[in-house]
């Protein structure tokens, strides 16, 4: 099989640690290696380094390259600008070899965490089999372990043959109120979408080219013509590939992942995923902690120091801090549309 | 007049601003000039800089000098340790040439805010009139504003000749405990004991040469054979002026301060001396504050970003940053302790 990792994310979420130079899949949120790095090792008994591709942005193309230096350069693809997932996987499938396309593509964004690398690989194996015996296009969903009216979700419909877990997607659901969120859980008839996607790449360019002719066309004149993507690019259509092509099919399938997945969307996510210390802090380099509870502290650049606080985000780096209660973490974009409207260009 | 800057402090109550080689004196916690800078601004129209006489420590009298470059350079005195108040009084005293000791010398802290430099001026060339009528020792008293049971409190006695509003002091009470802090508050029959003091010089050896024999004896050796301080000095008794001398004075007398005084004890006392923006917080430097109130946000080096916290004080240095309640200010010292025990002279 190919994959493909998608890497084009600028988030702000991670401020003033992520940066858009340096968003968070390049980051090492959780360990040694970036995320964008542990999604290529993860992947790598399934698919070694010349089969995985990776679908950046030009900005990001050389630290990519650096950081994934196994793959093979020019599978490094750069857009031009971003355009939103559709685009991005029809181009990248598209610039493929005829063999490579003819083969199994599986789509993987590239900033989540996965506790149990082995458990996913087990599912994603699964549905690389379904692939391959139906040409069944395949999505793996998360299995809910909480209520998260902040996740899209997939209502499983019937059982399909070829895997007993195997269902078919009745419906994608947008980020669901929070009473439907909490029925979705209990009643067990849901998965989280988690943007993970198993193909044939030749299946895919056909769906496209009869549900989103305009994008197909245009994929497939950048393709012929790679030297005009800089003026052809910013053209296509700017869609998701849900909305462009997934949420359209009638066979679609899953498959249930249960692997300690975590898209380590805020700094309260990315705390939750952290072992705790003696006094509940989750705490990553040089920090020190006084009458302290249930903080995310981290020091990716000089010491911090914090006494008789609880439930805060400190997040340093060698040119800012951030404070804020961890309950509001998803706020940090207002800090950084502050920022940015103090034309603070060298702290975005 | 001669002036003496008492600047040998080392306060750690300013971390991470503060470290042992730049301590509070040193630093421009309040404006564009430092504590020591503004002590010798707010004398100069009483007391010229060749008649400042700052004593410190070895390891400080390079940066005072600079900072304080219009003083003679033989005029700033480096004690070899600290060994408190009285030591550091009787050997500056000691030191002056024979026709400064003659004449009136005025002690001062070197890291305390006064607002109102003339008010403050116009009660020390008041004291320096007591002094030269009467050769009293005098000491200046800060008119309460709070109940403060922080602070020593100096009783007032009955009202001596020279001034309408000179009193004796009856006696020196030391910090009281909060109830009895209220009744002096109320009652008004107290002042602060802010460590300033007025006499003639040859007087205060005198009075030492009395009450503290051993003390005078040391220092006069060490004003005999300068060269032989480094051996000499710690060998003197370390107690302070007030316990040494002040405290054992019947004839000593004071006047009240009331000049916008600040001890600028600890973050939270900074705090309140710097102006409010709108929301309420005292900000210095490359700050971004949201929904944010009460807070001090002091960004030294670097950009402080905060979001949704109240009544905190986050200080950012280039090497650290502190977070914690501006009512925990005075805990700053359990920091430093633990950076000390951690081996952390980086941080110290």
């Amino acid at each position: 099989m190919r994959a493909l990792i998608l890497a084009g994310g600028s988030g702000t979420r991670f401020w003033p640690l992520s940066r858009r130079a340096r968003p968070k899949q390049l980051l090492a949120l959780d360990g040694e290696r970036s995320l964008l790095q542990e999604t290529a090792a993860r992947l790598a008994p399934l698919a070694a380094p010349a089969d995985l591709w990776v679908c950046t942005t030009r900005e990001l193309g050389d630290a990519v390259r650096r950081q994934l230096p196994e793959v093979p350069s020019a599978q490094v693809l750069e857009e031009p600008v971003g355009r939103n997932t559709a685009p991005a996987i029809a181009w990248s499938v598209a610039s493929m070899p005829a063999a490579a396309r003819q083969g199994v593509v599986a789509v993987f964004p590239s900033d989540h965490r996965v506790a149990d690398p082995a458990a996913f690989r087990d599912v994603l194996a699964r549905a690389v089999a379904v692939v391959e015996r139906d040409d069944r296009v395949m999505t793996l969903g998360v299995k809910p372990y909480r209520v998260e009216p902040g996740f899209g979700h997939l209502e499983l419909g019937e059982p399909l043959p070829g895997d007993p877990e195997l269902r078919r997607v009745a419906r994608f659901v947008e980020k669901p109120p929070p009473e439907t969120a909490e029925r979705f859980f209990h009643a067990g008839n849901h998965l989280w979408n988690a943007g993970m996607f198993v193909f044939r790449g030749a299946t895919l360019l056909e769906l496209l080219a009869r549900h989103q002719p305009e994008l197909a066309a245009g994929v497939a004149e950048i393709a012929a013509a790679p030297g005009r993507a800089g003026e052809l690019y910013p053209r296509l259509p700017a869609i998701s590939i849900d909305y462009a092509l997934m949420e359209k099919l009638d066979g679609l399938g899953t498959l249930p992942l249960d692997c300690g997945w975590n898209d380590l969307g805020s700094w309260e996510a990315l705390a939750e995923g952290l072992p705790p210390d003696a006094a509940g802090n989750a705490a990553r380099g040089d920090v020190v902690a006084l009458d302290a509870e249930g903080n995310l502290l981290l020091a990716d650049a000089g010491t911090v120091a914090v006494l008789g606080v609880r439930d805060l985000v400190v997040v340093r780096t060698a040119d800012a801090v951030l404070v804020l209660p961890k309950e509001r973490s998803q706020e940090v974009r207002r800090i950084v549309a502050e920022l940015a409207a103090r034309g603070r260009d060298d702290l975005l």
